[in-house]
């Protein structure tokens, strides 16, 4: 990227649409991404600066002017703009607050980003249900503009109070004399303080294109579109699998060394303490080991094997919390059948394990005591797997994040000293 | 649910959308699951079964009548129709496609699953670009129903070429002679064979919510919409999750014991090798074990420090590549940014390991050889959290299926090396 480069690929940037400019940012290294960010267009930064989020997103507009900051955040609509002014310094803020000049900023700012409020646009076109299909029509047109993603209308009484939704298709396709009220359909609308989840989890389940959102009083206050759901699955999505390696959806892969290097400490921290405690019990048996060598080349072999069977009932059980297929109702059901699949393969695992120690060690004995420390092992493995993300559910901890901490040091200090604690009580005698 | 609470359950399941229902039969163990079937209405049977798939649709298939198949068959549309009909017995199959009596399921039965093909419905309604708003308008009125999600038309020449989309509230918004064609964005339509998660980004970027599909000749062939987008979406996600434990989305959470197990053991068998050939690198240096025990304590330390390193570079690159975030043209700067986290965290920590390990057996150099081995796992563990992923992702396999394997046998091997072969050259001297 010099300056040839950089002036191509500035006619390169005017052909790309503000989401592929938002990645092309993110998959730069930072030096790089400023040079190309200074380069842009202004009329494209309010967009894309909207399609970004976290470090990368507040490292843009450290390099980017007060003035170009309070246009950008003008070219928006007032959800996107309350949720990128919230990252502004609060001097540049009260600029667009100032310039905005009305009170849907100010209202979208109220809204909690984790709820409904947070995620619906405030262009809901309401109609009333006693116009007819004819009115309306007339009514749209009038409107000279009207936005694209408009599949249906929301139906209020006086006073903006909720009645129902009305698909366009079905105005379409409806006599000119027949009264809105009585296509209408009277699905209940989205509440302002839903969890976004909830949110998402009945547009996926009802297929629906967008929905009402109401106040206490059932007053429509806007309307959220698949679209905003389908941020909303991706970003849970990529949480899920980030969170599971300690890491977050908010950073930046190309943050500094030594900012990167302090997040990744905080989760190696963590898991330094558990293998200690690996350690700790491994110190219990040391007297053992002296007499065994071989139980110290054979032990990771149930801590590892321990880990893999409890992950597979982890994993199974955070995905099955978040799709809501696993509740309190079913869990002993599920508990139950996990247990059972960890006894059966602990049985297979252990007798091939332990004909595979004997024969290496030349030590029928010591390949039982590996065999027994397995079965006993995986079947734990189950039991946490399904109880340590039930548990965590319950007292609002994210089991993806802290569930496989846990369960490795269950199946670590369960494997060791199964394995080291059945040696020295048959191996020594 | 006995025979009483079966009875309330039908009412219950009057009220249900049928992802809801979908959702309810995943969640329940096997016999109850067929039972709440049996009570089931054949008029919801169709949308419920097309809500399902994998494993649980086809043991609802096997406890379903062939006429109650065909009954359900034919109340989808024809995608959906080609979609659970995959599922059925070929006999089954026969009956609904002579029942259909059009060639609509069988064309969507030839199209490929993973491209844009198989995801499209052949529910677009095309109109002509010499036509006027008025027109358009008294066209549609005409249709009498219209699907409920159509937010914008495809526009076609003479033979149903694509020329453009029009959305519906550009047409409501003009004026009533304007020609269509002066109307319509004439973006490039999807070709039928784009692979499905190329389709799922264009939807994402570029915040679509329906698309034409043409075929080679440009012809118009359907459409697809943003909720079939959402289905991939989702499908990515949860195969991203569960492929990592090696787990597949298509399996039944309450498979039979014997069923599951076998899947299970075969992950575990790959575990399994992967752990023999640690304990193969400990069985090495025997002799130095034999000699220090205290080393036996550590070294798992060693080993899964590493790991946990290793993982959160690999669950970077992993997402990196799925999210295009990483290519081949940054990711050296990656790699180059992985190695130096991973090795200020390795002299970090090494030191903190050195003193606690020294200070636990009062042996000085004992800490050193721990904190080097630290130094020099955590560093490599960076370069094969980069370097992995992205040769699996070369070869066409699938790293968040084989990363995580291969990444720990990496970190196994070189910490029990590194840590146990300086311990060997330094401390047995």
């Amino acid at each position: 990227l010099d300056n040839g480069a950089l002036y191509d690929a500035r006619g390169h940037l005017h052909s790309l649409y503000p989401a592929e400019i938002a990645l092309l940012l993110r998959s730069l290294p930072t030096d790089y991404r400023y040079r190309l960010w200074k380069i842009m267009a202004p009329e494209a930064m309010g967009e894309t600066l909207a399609a970004l989020h976290g470090e990368v997103r507040i490292g843009l507009i450290e390099h980017t002017s007060g003035t170009d900051l309070v246009a950008a955040a003008n070219q928006l609509e007032p959800r996107d703009m309350a949720d990128l002014v919230a990252d502004f310094s609060s001097e540049v803020r009260e600029k667009v607050l100032k310039k905005d000049g009305n009170s849907r900023l100010e209202a979208a700012l109220s809204y909690d980003g984790h709820t409904a409020g947070g995620l619906m646009s405030m262009d809901a076109l309401p109609i009333r249900g006693d116009v007819t299909v004819d009115e309306t029509l007339a009514y749209l047109r009038a409107q000279k503009t009207m936005q694209a993603n408009m599949d249906s209308l929301v139906v209020v009484a006086r006073n903006n109070r909720y009645l129902g939704m009305v698909s366009i298709a079905t105005i379409l396709t409806s006599d000119a004399e027949t009264r809105i009220s009585t296509l209408m359909d009277t699905a209940e609308a989205i509440p302002l303080n839903m969890p976004v989840a909830e949110v998402a989890t009945i547009f996926e389940q009802r297929n629906l294109l967008s929905k009402a959102v109401i106040d206490e009083q059932g007053i429509v206050v806007g309307r959220i579109t698949l679209e905003e759901v389908l941020d909303v699955i991706r970003e849970e999505a990529d949480h899920a699998i980030l969170s599971s390696a300690g890491l977050d959806e908010e950073h930046d892969l190309f943050a500094p060394v030594l900012v990167s290097a302090r997040r990744r400490a905080v989760w190696l921290g963590v898991n330094l303490f558990t293998a200690f405690l690996a350690s700790w019990v491994i110190g219990l048996f040391e007297a053992t080991i002296d007499q065994i060598v071989a139980l110290a080349v054979l032990m990771p072999v149930v801590a590892s094997m321990g880990g893999i069977a409890g992950s597979q009932t982890l994993t199974l059980v955070i995905r099955g919390l978040a799709l809501h297929q696993i509740s309190s109702s079913n869990a002993m059901s599920f508990l139950f059948k996990e247990m059972s699949v960890g006894a059966v393969n602990g049985i297979v695992w252990s007798i091939i394990v332990a004909m595979i120690a004997a024969a290496w060690f030349s030590n029928g004995p010591l390949g039982m005591m590996l065999g027994g420390a397995m079965i006993i092992n995986l079947s734990c493995a189950a039991i946490a797997g399904v109880l340590i993300p039930l548990f965590l559910h319950k007292k609002g901890i994210d089991p993806a994040l802290a569930g496989g901490v846990l369960l490795t040091t269950v199946t670590d200090v369960i494997g060791f000293m199964s394995f080291l604690g059945l040696a020295t009580i048959f191996l020594l005698a």
